[in-house]
């Protein structure tokens, strides 16, 4: 029963509300002998936090991460880490009039259906703030696979905004950092700000696709049926905030091919077998393949605008809503680094069921004199 | 741990490979009371066997499940129900030349690279015919649903198959069942098989995509944030065999939606409240809202083709590969009742967890006298 | 995966160590519309709190329990609860000659055998300075059970410590909360004080047993095989620290008894079926009888104790080990709330389980007119 | 949810009825590449089985276990394994009569009350037929730890029935199983039997008391704070049928002891630390010392006996039972194979968690140039 919690052998569950006290995640099952500290978390944080320009939220977070407990003298000792961001900038007085009025495209109403009360102060348990716990609980992952496998990177990256799309023929990994929008492609980043800021201006807002990818993945890490590797992160990414899609290598493409095109063929490299493709994403049968594990997902436009859309409120009137308060034009944006943290966590904890249940490493090699060798 | 079960409190663990003596599931959370006999499963299972027309592999499998255990005298009692499908039909000396050899897009390389082993006969337990346990599964959750909420319906069909896509102005609910391709609409049908058949003949495959609606979810099934609804639908239909992307509602197209365009506007209906357009496929922030609850998958091609590709034996020396036996030249087709029994037991699971966790019901009502009403 | 959580739909994850900045625990899945406040909880925690007479440890710490998460203007929402406890009176001094020494009796040497590090400061994530995290916890239970089933009760006291033991003709219920032992008979409890300082003076520890009891429970909580009512007990006792030994009903000493003699006999009583007896503790096949649940777990002696025990240390060098510090004589004394928490984690667990799994109640009844009825 | 489920990482999920077509057990979990074959798993279950002298039950199953699935060419392939026995000596009429009555310490009550309708052939899902399931599981995690850890070795014996305690002075490790009660004491067993024959004369049955123990445990196993080895241990030996009792090394009795004698003192040996004593059953702070693995539970006496009991029937009203039909006059006796079942599996299951969490065996080290060796 995970409702809360994410993961089977690393495993967190985050707690809090936007204008609660505090927020955070409960981390149990990281390895013991990790370095780590408040600095090596708050670095993702930071990368996540809110109004650190004008493409984001204006809500001032610091967003620091405590650790609490797990961790002595530097490193992890294999018990629970206890990971806590106290909210200092809430201003739940923006949100008083939405308590008794249903916000369309938000949880407001589910939440009331299901539970019958709802702590409404920043959409409560809904509120796109619970991702930050989930990055930090993702920087634990980062630095317990930085131990175990050297190498490993994750990275995301926007490739569209609504009428934008990247043109990937000017893919630039290192232009990712560079701007606002973690777009691999530098030239194009003043043309999105502008588009989104004359949606902003237009009261309104915009959905996002985010790009992640994983390098240096081992082979091996996934297991038929349920606990493949593409499963856990179809669950990971669409546990977001306003995530409606979720695709793996060609995705919702792959539809559209033909079985001789969508073949990835493989033949003998230096260090093992390589592919002359990656349709797959990097996972074949639920198991990684070794190359690049490659995750889409959709995020859809800001529901809280400017714009009125008609409601109704918990009396069953009609009424207009106009979202006020501080939000994010895109949270698209912000999503890119939480997307990180997901993959961080799903491939942390793969690598450690395999270990688990398999071995130290992959068990087959291929090769001269290996066949099936263990 | 649920590497090879799905589920909370309605949890099924499928076992059995391609060309083994049985494969089934064992099914545990079923609510006592219901009726359930094999026919009302055996009727599912012929939805997804093979060999019934032109338009899927010729294996003959008769598909027979029988229940072992947690049914007498035709009701379910609460303990676990044990379904068995022998197998009739295996032809394993199609698969002797592939044991040492790897084909492009199947499980074939990683399973040997994870286990150091693998059974390689049909592809073992990679094989496609794992789904038919999940549709025996989903028989009864179907059984379970009919009895917990009459008028709850679930449906599959094609919505795209490589180049060809439904006309959605021409959708046609009573149409599904009657042609080969599960299709809304009769008259594509024809086109549709011409399209098929020109692939198998050119040694080829496609893939498709599949959408499944359940109408009559009741408000309030779901939780945050990693036991959502979207989230375990995600994991649901991602964990079936070649499937590469998975949209709830808009889906990836959220991404170009403004968020004035994307809002589901609320009003008041008569018996409670309606909305004007359904964008987010009948979930908010993880709950149902007593829309229709829609996903969409997708499909890649079938990797078994005879077109020969590239690829290198287990000693790593290179070879080419032409996947011979009896293949189905669009998985997808066979997909769409798999695709519904996943759908059926996620709905299944979620409302006992709702019952468990909130009550038999949604808590919140909405209208005069209520507010916040438990 | 539950190494560091407890329960099934009502679950808690306790975090933190002994001396670290605090500790708690993250409750999830209690259900919305609780009501529940600090004080609440503060009631049980007063309850396991240290230094209170010289009968226990001399530490002094407030346990003040914080609720951060989870509850809105006085109610559960059904999000996550997170319960934070700072720790206030650390003296990590006192351990600074431990963190290189085994402890005979104590996990020092396991926790270095499986980790290779641990946080030595009062045992870290071994201190029974956990419980109270559980305490709490069982605070969230019991404020759940009051709303669901009015009228349970759960009960814990001593039953016997070292060469003590409860003599049972003079069982006084009302007398339980009116000694520093919790112990049902007012006229033995001096008695007992003067054999546990005599054990203090001769820098000794003993052991205990404690016997939980809960009135009012409903028939028909629990499942088989592997959730059964008294699999969950017995893990839940076991969990507690210094735990050897868990017993439902008869115990151990249902090993002694003929069949004849330990059935208990049914007859129909005026509000359904009663037993002449209860040697099965409440529990027959795994499930609840409606009759007083009984369970009885022994702890061993605290080990922690100023007598010289020969050890060696990290280096493996041979050293005589006296512990100092502040220690119970008896940790069986404060190990009744505890007891009690688990008992109403345990209950609240399955009474939700069985509503998911069921119904709202027991769906089989006894009597004219009944038989099958559902 | 693990109703029918046990363990973590290596898990069965047992289904089936005494008196359906077939019971098993679906494993999943188990490492690739472990030699295993149906005779393997035999040898345990032959242990097991009904009718093979007069101190047990003279129902005749075969009790053939056939392996369907997860094994290739003799070696587990890491894909779920199905274990299938068929039931081929029911005899139904014998409970014709006790569909509608409640059987004193039977399960017909509760699953009653519970469920609204049960299978009453055979005590359907409540029968210790059941445990057949386990001990087939067993078998596996027997093969699998033979693998892992040579030198493992699981043994258990009756230390009591009714009045009969065997005199530890006479522990004979060779004698137990050379005798129909697994008594390491063989000259004790013609009283033992002497003393059951009379009983069963009588119309009665007893109870007993079972002792497991595992030599050549790795220290490491274990993890705090609910996930601990003994935790675990608990619940395994609490969910077989008729257990009242669990105690691991010292259990109850425990409780009598002072820290000073409980205390089992650490000097070094040979081959790193040792311990003067096992008072602790091999397990400190819930993970393994590397001593033997001591764990004892209590069999209450089989509640089906030929004197009358008094009970209700469905409809409530009062009548005499007396249980024909074929029972063991003490079912503890057929619990020793059981328990070592049990024992096998949660040994299992915390090794591949250890080898998941933390690594292939124990981090730490003692002795020169060692201290925190990672």
């Amino acid at each position: 029963m995970s409702l809360n919690t994410f993961g089977h052998l690393f495993r967190f569950t985050t707690w809090g509300e936007s204008h609660g006290p505090a927020l955070g995640a409960t981390v149990d099952g990281c390895p013991p002998g990790v370095a780590l500290d408040e600095a090596m978390l708050q670095r993702w944080l930071d990368k996540r936090r809110p109004g650190q320009n004008k493409n984001t939220t204006q809500r001032q977070e610091a967003d620091a991460v405590r650790i609490l407990s797990g961790v002595y003298e530097g490193q992890t000792t294999g018990t629970p880490i206890q990971l806590m961001i106290e909210n200092t900038d809430q201003r739940s007085r923006d949100y008083g009039d939405i308590a008794r009025t249903f916000r369309p495209g938000h949880a407001d109403i589910t939440y009331h259906l299901k539970y019958g009360l709802r702590d409404p102060r920043g959409g409560g348990r809904s509120s796109a703030r619970e991702t930050a716990a989930r990055v930090a609980a993702g920087g634990v992952a980062r630095a317990a696979l930085a131990a175990l496998v050297p190498g490993l990177e994750v990275k995301g990256y926007m490739v569209a905004m609504g009428e934008r799309t990247l043109d990937r023929a000017r893919f630039d990994w290192d232009a990712i950092d560079g701007n606002d929008f973690w777009l691999p492609d530098a030239s194009a980043a003043p043309e999105w700000e502008a588009y989104l800021q004359a949606l902003r201006k237009n009261h309104d807002s915009v959905g996002a696709v985010i790009e992640v990818v994983a390098r240096g993945v081992p082979a091996g890490l996934g297991a038929p049926v349920y606990g493949k590797l593409d499963t856990d992160l179809a669950s990971a990414m669409m546990s977001i905030n306003a995530v409606k899609g979720v695709e793996i290598g060609e995705g919702m493409a792959a539809a559209t091919l033909t079985g001789s095109a969508n073949a990835d063929e493989i033949f003998m490299g230096e260090n093992g077998p390589e592919f002359a493709s990656n349709h797959a994403g990097g996972i074949l049968g639920g198991i990684s393949t070794g190359q690049d594990v490659v995750v889409r997902f959709a995020v859809k436009p800001t529901s809280s605008i400017l714009t009125p859309r008609r409601s109704i409120t918990i009396e069953g009137d009609p009424i207009e809503v106009v979202t006020r308060g501080r939000h994010d034009p895109c949270v698209g944006i912000r999503a890119v680094p939480v997307g990180e943290a997901m993959m961080a966590c799903v491939l942390l904890d793969h690598l450690l069921l395999h270990r688990g249940q398999v071995g130290a490493g992959p068990r087959g090699r291929i090769g001269p004199g290996d066949g099936m060798d263990r």
